[in-house]
């Protein structure tokens, strides 16, 4: 008996996770696959259809339809890469080069809109439809699901959650070309800098002490320090958690969303992430989007991804089995 | 011949403005009547209703569908209000009234999105699908259209602009409870209040004479001080315009709309008002999306509600003409 499947690829500069996932959400094998960056990333999709087929083929799956993410610019309707730079691509027809490879629908978005939508359906998002995903690692990433849909914007922009600017002067110079966008301050490399300033500067003897051992402090450190009662790491998180909650705040009071969820390497530190958050949010939210938002820690981790492929692929896939 | 249209309400606290719009956007015919505030408004739909019928057999107009816009938090699915205060409404079902008194089908929405929906439709928005309506009047409010559609998140507070947090410091005191939002800054009201602190600390002596002959300073002051080349006054509407500047480029960080539309007192400036604004956004904006966004003065005026809510409710209409 043959079973319909959607085909997901979640495309990275490193790897090509893969997956196989059924219209209800249910992940019925996953792998990845080395991205080869070859002549621009022009290999990629030949050798991903190929994994695909040759494991639907031993799975006696059969490929419906296709969803897949990749960083960067995407002209969303034509399934059109303007330029993924990790990956090489430009001006590159990722839709019609998939289509015409596995001979099935396909759809597009990018990676970050497709984490939320994989957290929204199966993750931590619990099917809400109106939901902000942000992604604390080396940048601040994020997807706004709106109505059930994810937000694109005139261009493919929205989403850009880590260049709100949070710190309005003397904000430190961002790789988009202005200030004080929130990823100097709350992404893993923000905190990481705060805290080695802080160490620096004395204000943390914990800090200081990893600093000078180590050479350097990261994110992980701040969050261990504050986790275990260090005042001085503590401070560092909470500046960085005002500006985080700042903005998450004033994008609420705007959108209106009933969930945040939490993902990248900062949202390791779970809970005590949200506890420590929730008060500078709670002081810039509106009283009633103050009680509307719940924050949530991402859950799907590195499916997020291949989830979300496949949830913007589902409708062109026709349930059937044979 | 009896033309097919659409019945449009808005309502506010003083009157309600009615007209009929056919499909495609043309006004018929529009008028007013009195708010009837009597016992909570109840008699207010009734009063619409007739007045609509009425008017409908004199002109020989068959009413296909209705819209209907109010001030307040609605639950858009049950076209019902929770709360329109300046109206008198409380758990009242809007729909559900309005359909049974005309027989049509009915749908609503806030005003505020209303004309949001009106100036993409008709008016400045030109028919952009990723769109941001401010109107700068007593308060500041606001209607988010995204991807064609009016935004309203989870409980139906979205596109509430004027509360998102601008003053991060020691930032005046809101209706809303809390301090610092762009409408204690960027609305008609906040200038007034910017332009009488600067006038009493004598920073404009335009706007000091102003403060001693008339006792207040109005935003209409400021605003033609600052035209008229009055140093002061012109740093009292850039403060202002800095933080809705900075307010609006988050937005847009966020949303990457292709147009901001700007309606309500203030913006009677137009183009000066523009001129002055568009510097400070552009410095909180990512490059590409100052670039994308455009901003326009709102074209419509009052006519901007009825049209919003002709356009919620077209689709309900069948086209036919007898």
């Amino acid at each position: 008996m043959t079973q319909s499947v959607i085909a997901a690829a979640d495309v990275g500069g490193t790897t090509v996770k893969l997956a196989f996932v059924t219209v209800e959400g249910d992940i019925i094998d996953k792998w990845e696959i080395n991205t080869n960056q070859a002549e621009k990333g022009r290999y990629i999709m030949a050798e991903t259809a190929d994994a695909l087929l040759h494991r639907a083929a031993q799975l006696d799956l059969d490929i419906e339809a296709a969803g897949v993410g990749a960083p960067g610019f995407i002209d969303v309707e034509r399934g059109y890469i303007y330029e993924a730079v990790n990956v090489g691509w430009k001006d590159y027809p990722l839709a019609d080069e998939l289509s015409a490879l596995l001979q099935v629908p396909v759809r597009t978005d990018n990676d970050a809109n497709l984490a939320a939508a994989g957290e929204k359906w199966k993750g931590a998002g619990d099917g809400a439809d109106n939901m902000l995903a942000v992604t604390l690692g080396t940048g601040v990433g994020g997807g706004i699901i709106s109505d059930g849909r994810i937000v694109h914007g005139v261009s493919g922009m929205a989403g850009e959650i880590g260049h709100i600017t949070a710190v309005r002067d003397d904000g430190f110079l961002c790789n988009c070309g202005k200030t004080g966008c929130l990823e100097t301050v709350s992404s893993a490399t923000g905190i990481a800098r705060l805290g080695s300033e802080a160490a620096k500067r004395r204000e943390s003897d914990h800090l200081h002490q990893i600093l000078q051992h180590h050479g350097a402090v990261t994110a992980k450190d701040v969050l261990e320090g504050a986790a275990a009662g260090d005042e001085g790491a503590l401070r560092v998180l909470r500046t960085s958690l005002d500006h985080l909650g700042f903005a998450l705040a004033n994008l609420c009071n705007s959108l209106n969303p009933s969930t945040i969820v939490l993902g990248g390497g900062v949202s390791k530190a779970g809970d005590f992430l949200i506890t420590e958050l929730r008060p500078f949010f709670d002081a810039y939210a509106i009283p009633k989007i103050a009680e509307d938002t719940h924050m949530r820690i991402a859950a799907l981790g590195n499916d997020a991804g291949v989830l979300g492929a496949a949830w913007i692929a589902k409708d062109l896939a026709s349930v059937k089995e044979t």
